[in-house]
């Protein structure tokens, strides 16, 4: 982690939480280019895919082939996400080096989400916290709807502190907290960050938006005003939102870039390679990028 | 104008500046509509239409019978757009009793855009300001390019504060600061405001964001930080960019006027009635709407 505060730490979870979300499944061999051109941006942090099972997500079920065939560049973190032991052990036997787990703040999402209460789903994290611990495998933890749920609407700050915490004593080396639905309005994302941060380092947190309603940019604004340094993001905003039908996914990388670019803020990433993958990426999905960087750039 | 910290004034402009740039041309009557829609919103001013040469926006060549056909709700502004004293006449024939004036702060755009300097356009405002001030016709001035120029690049923030100064000094009773080109990021849109704010109060200063690189919302929140309190949007984010094509146009008001109500600002806007106004708008344009909200609140 680079803690400098005019550094800011893109994880790029396009081909993870991006792709899990689009209908139009991609081919292997399209997801691995992908990954391998977003590696040549100068990105540092790149969630590759899911080893959550198949019948969840069958639009990562290629998530081995995947991971095998993407060019490891030195320095660039490959990050997986895994739902338990089985998960982590199908990761790492494809040599994954860092690994990611997800839990919702709000009960009643987590219930329909993965059939369990938080509190179970944490339980479940556990043996592959330790694992991990053993292996030397950094991990991730996600939060989940830490702004609002479809189903039980308000989720409490209190919650989402309580969530955070938890990943953060048993060894998460990082915590995203993300607004999963984009609900989310600057001065609730920058209170809820306000509150985590109380609790748990602020170096070590990640802010995660949706752009569902537009805010994205905004809440993230919001939130490196408070002092988060670590922004997940997707390229060309790709993924829908499971919960709300033609609603917007991801907040885009080029978007945030540009941002952070435009405010004296480092990246380390290439704006111009960037816009190009998302413009590529946009064409292999047979959609309209949703990053509007890119299509103020590619505009004939 | 109301001066207290949590109430912000939006300014519609989308029956103006949103349909002076969208390629298909409305029907003077649903023009009408839409403005008499936008005023059961509870907006506080709407920005109606624009005498300007109908050779130069043939989009709004039906001004006159805009003007006279929508219902001017008591409490409701509804200034208009003119380019000089023959256009203010036309406006005050049809009984406008607010208008608008416009330059801009990059002399490279102001000579493609009116084929003038921005001292010569200032100098057709005299008259206009003059009369209007016989007349009791309150004034509102934009400065355009105020964060980026298609032709000149940079434009230097001291040219800013010069016009936005001189058209406060001539009378303009609110000075609207124009990011034409969406090019803007929240530091430098701050950076600006405040400039401009030590030498008009903030009071009578309004921001204007085009939404072209996405930037909008993020830079609205910053100059909200700032203090502005009356701020420029379209709704169903109307308007494209002639200077830049496939771009976006104006930022939606729906997304403003969600991101305030969230953040517990009040602007007296019913955002249900504003999200079914600009679904549809959308419709009557034939294309999806711009408003991530209206997108998100209308999907199936």
């Amino acid at each position: 982690m680079n803690a400098s505060s005019d550094h800011v730490r893109i994880v790029e979870v396009g081909p993870r939480d991006g792709l899990q979300n689009e209908r139009a499944p991609l081919p292997a061999e399209v997801k691995i280019a992908l990954i391998d051109r977003l590696s040549a941006t100068g990105l540092e942090t790149i969630e590759a895919t899911s080893f959550v099972s198949p019948k969840w997500v069958p639009q990562l079920a290629d998530a081995a082939e995947v991971y095998r065939g993407i060019r490891k560049v030195p320095g660039v973190s490959y990050p997986v996400l895994v739902p338990n032991l089985q998960g982590y052990e199908r990761a790492r036997a494809v040599g994954a080096a860092e690994v990611a787990v997800f839990t919702a703040a709000s009960e009643a999402f987590n219930r329909r989400n993965v059939n369990a209460s938080i509190d179970e789903s944490i339980e479940r994290f556990v043996p592959v916290l330790e694992r991990a611990r053993a292996d030397g495998v950094a991990v991730r933890g996600y939060v989940s709807t830490v702004l609002g749920c479809p189903y039980q609407g308000e989720v409490p700050v209190g919650d989402v502190v309580r969530v955070a915490r938890r990943l953060h004593e048993l060894g998460c080396h990082e915590v995203s907290l993300g607004d999963t639905i984009g609900v989310g309005t600057p001065a609730k994302a920058r209170a809820m960050l306000r509150a985590v941060a109380q609790e748990v380092p602020m170096a070590t947190l990640a802010v995660h938006f949706h752009d569902t309603y537009g805010q994205a940019l905004a809440n993230i604004l919001a939130c490196l005003e408070e002092g988060v340094r670590v922004v997940d993001s997707a390229v060309s905003g790709t993924g829908g939102c499971p919960y709300a039908k033609g609603a917007t996914g991801n907040v885009a990388s080029e978007d945030v870039v540009y941002m952070l670019h435009g405010m004296g803020l480092h990246t380390g990433v290439d704006l111009d390679l960037l816009v190009a993958t998302g413009a590529w990426l946009a064409a292999q999905l047979h959609k309209e990028t949703a990053s509007r960087v890119t299509r103020a750039r590619t505009a004939a």
